[in-house]
């Protein structure tokens, strides 16, 4: 199955009870079933689904114990009899999705994310804080041999979210799309796919460091709700017509926001929610929503196909994530400075240390 | 410009002063300019927008005095010296959308309803409660001779609301929509422009009578929300793979039904809200909304080539409504039925009594 | 694995040199792969491309020898140790396209018949003339209970088919669609498909009896290519406003019809090309498609979603395939009626004679 | 209606027979009706059509005498009284669809271009090769004031011409489309708007230099024609999976290279045809492009919200089309040297002289 010499213990960060900490330790390494493929995960991006996996903050349970980690980028060491499409030493990455039926009738429709039994990435199978982990051949994301594996550890979840929003805004090359929170970790890569798709970006987020970095990365206005005096009125005249943008993008959906975005939207135009804040609502008036034909759509992670897109923008050098790179053994401090949210840009952690 | 006889004076309702009453009474008949026609309306529809106008219950003003009334038909019997494509003699309607600039970005790309000068029939220009009336030619409804007037009128504006918003909810022929309000007026004409096109309906509406009529029309199910203890598992079960409809149409949102709609819509399905009840809101939880992908949609009233469309599955005998007919001289005894809630099914005035 | 007593030989016609004939003989039962399921055929259609595997008309081999059908209806009695969703005693379906790779850009994207590595039942694997056949478990048909399985077995291609070259149309409905080739037996299967899918149906073909059929099935018009002075014309003047049809199916394409679709399609029109004679070409004006905007497409065989919505149609009794039924011993008879031209409608083998 | 000086005379070219020449001439200035304005045109870019038109090449006769020109650029200076959204001192275009009815089933849809009574400037109504055109209000180009009256004129048809073909090629931001013609007038235009799409594009023409163009202009490969031993191959290799591009401009639609054309584009691909070649034909093999499921598709001038976008592109700065300007007195030169084919850009005449 394989020349490669695979050790039968590896190091992880290992979650054993709710609330964590995440423990680093020796454990063994999976054999791949004949589907799956092993896969010697070098980088891997850490997300604040991980921290919420850890502390059990959603409604859906998570393995027990478990690995974390879902943007893990590697070198694939084994491979199941199934398998015929991935080869040893390709390059490969752990994405949230590890895992779908592949034919229920969201998967036959490439809405794999939709799939009524997912296996997800450091939730409900064991993810990518470790050297060795197992996905299934047909959802690892195929990564070029010219890719760096450290900078493209983000693109395999913060990217592909932020890519897929995109698509599903409907927003042509040419339209206008204002994306809320775009100074953030999501932001910043969003402001670089829609550039790179052709649009046009009108920044909304707060403060004049955020402002500068927008407008470093593309970004062609730039509304900081700090000092717009009417953020609705500024938005709509960012645009050349005075109609609003024709799509936005929030990338934390709360209820301020949200209502502000159904008053800026064009009409026609769609508000794309990302995000997943506990507990919270969105909340619309149906009066204009009707008159002016507003959509507002949810949006969750890409496909396998949106997977390819977004990792070829990067490989073409369109898109960069800021990343700062630890040892996979320092992983509960990068949690403890996410909770004290004392994070700016990604921190990728690599798994020899 | 005409061979017809046209009378210098003519009946109508008219409302002087907001919370009415329309007075009926003789009034100087208009002369078409360059780009419009004067059509001798037959018969009028009467809708509940009718009161709200004569209420003042909407944020936008109304003219006053004015002539209410958006779904008449009748003949055309003069033109503008520009109007090239109606010639007289011919059958024609006055709908909602009276005229718009047909040059906006949103008038450019069909959507004229959402053209931010539109001229609204019986609201910002005098309407179809009176025996002539003015509208712009690009947008009278052409009618075809071999239709019923007193018959398609309530198409004008019902029928076409309903038809634009499956048009928008995207459902494909052999997908499954649910409609909640399936037994009022729009409901009873979306039952059957569903079906006309190709689509599976659930009903959803109160009673055992509803229930017999929406079969009668063509629902394959009907969840009646008196007697269900779940409706959301029942809507859910009444699709073959369980996993909920395609496509909702919320024809009186209001919060209940709607937070039920996003409960039980498939998967990356659409929510169409279609109605405008005062102050409402639509309220969705962010997480689920996010993860299943969901889209809520408003649509308002249909542009004109969906009222072509409207009109022909009516011309083929593939929708009906049911309506009753009397004098235009008891408009005002018919706002009083409707403000009492008596009113089933769509009343239709004869201008001729 | 499995309860159901599978015996070790079964009947087949298996085609053992290029050109025939097909052997009724017996052979091994083979044994499903982890990811394959095992049917006991019931019964089969017989398609024309049958006839051509044999004959080796067409530029790509089939295995040799091989067992032919690709139109198989029967029951699940052994399935590999990967498949979780079939169960045995499951009514199951061999279509085409037996199996693909399920992870290219064109599967990723569902358009599993245009991978480059596709399993062709009946072709480059054994297919369902045959008591017991295989196939990839993510691919097989799954066929509801309440469905006959010797009605069904032409829905598994030639329905299929039809299905989605009406999906590429783009017709919406209340639009009209010309079917080319209305009377035979992938047009009597498309009209009513069409009419389901709320289209307009314009059937044209050749001879009075072939008219009566059309209009039976629920064709609107007819236009006879043996009577019509002026087909252009008069596929034309069937459509409401003169412009001609939104679509054309033209199920076996050849350049006198195919100039005549580029003819009479409407502007912004779609012709779609279903059917593969060897050799044949597609020619069209320059000067007319570009001016008038006409979008000529290959339709092939559906994706996997198709055949779950065709079956859905057939199931609920909106679609009937004319066939007659003869023993599976018959097969090589039936090629010979086929080749002389002499079959109306389809034939089913029933694999248990 | 307007305070600018309007002479009663003015310079222009003027057709008097088929075959020309074009004679520079006074005549007098048109007045413009209710619906339309007075352009004083200050540039106009010289296009093949113009002298299709003068030689009477296609099947469409002209009005006669005539004054051509369809890429007019100018200010306006009166306008009729129905018009309320073209001011007095606007920048303005006169295109090649100078007006259309705005009501048959083709208006309504945005598709003017097919509409079946069209105005086409310097063609059924006299064009922009004069000092003062007629332009129908709703169809004239909305020119912003920071735009450059001479560099914007090709826009308005050769620019317009190829951003509306990229549109409707169906491609997508990431993907590649392949430009056959990439070298020549519209080809150079065609890879600046694909870029900023968001597109690759892989350039196909003859020659060094015309190599050299192409990269300079974004294209991210360049096949020669003239060097390649296998053009099929070399497309197909210039993509990232070796498939082929997802799309095809041919911008001189000729048998051989859309034969190769059909060979290289990915399956599921569509090739756009653009360009009016005489007596040209398409000629696809069926097989093929069933199997492949390939579409072809003719694309004409864009609509009006079409134009509003390909000249933000223009105004944004991210296209610019090489020209150079001669005195509209000159304009039977230009004619010369492009019968000869000694022209590379384009040709701006200035009416001023």
């Amino acid at each position: 199955m394989s020349a490669v010499e695979i050790p039968s213990e590896q190091w992880a960060q290992v979650v054993e009870k709710t609330g964590g900490p995440a423990i680093y330790k020796k454990i063994p390494v999976a054999k791949p079933g004949p589907d799956e493929v092993l896969i010697n995960i070098k980088y891997s991006g850490v997300c604040h689904t991980d921290l919420h996996a850890m502390n059990g903050d959603w409604p859906l349970a998570t393995k027990m114990p478990f690995v974390g980690g879902h943007e893990g980028a590697g070198v694939v060491v084994a491979r199941g009899e199934l398998v015929t499409d991935v080869e040893i030493g390709d390059y490969a990455g752990i994405k949230w999705l590890n895992g779908s039926c592949l034919n229920c009738t969201f998967c036959q429709q490439s809405d794999e994310s939709l799939c009524p039994n997912p296996l997800l990435s450091g939730y409900t199978v064991d993810g990518s804080f470790q050297q060795y982990a197992i996905g299934k051949a047909a959802h690892v994301a195929r990564i070029p041999k010219d890719c760096s594996l450290e900078a493209i550890a983000p693109i395999l979840c913060a990217g592909l979210t932020v890519y897929k929003a995109l698509k599903e805004s409907g927003a042509r090359p040419g339209q206008q799309v204002a994306i809320v929170g775009a100074g953030g970790g999501l932001g910043s890569l969003a402001i670089q796919y829609a550039k790179a798709m052709g649009l046009h970006v009108i920044a909304v987020d707060g403060g004049e460091e955020k402002g500068k970095m927008c407008h470093s990365l593309g970004a062609e206005d730039y509304i900081d709700f700090m000092q717009s005096k009417n953020v609705v009125q500024d938005v709509k005249k960012a645009t050349a017509d005075g109609y609003g943008p024709h799509a936005v993008l929030l990338l934390a959906v709360s209820e301020g926001p949200f209502q502000q975005a159904s008053e800026y939207v064009r009409s026609r135009g769609t508000i794309v929610c990302v995000g997943l804040p506990a507990g919270a609502y969105l909340k619309a008036p149906v009066f204009d929503t009707v008159i002016r034909m507003i959509t507002i759509r949810g949006s969750y992670v890409g496909n396998r196909q949106d997977t390819v897109e977004a990792i070829d923008f990067f490989r073409r050098g369109l898109v960069k994530a800021p990343y700062k790179v630890v040892g996979l053994s320092k992983l509960q401090e990068v949690f403890e400075l996410m909770e004290e949210g004392k994070i700016a840009g990604r921190y990728v952690v690599d798994t020899s240390s």
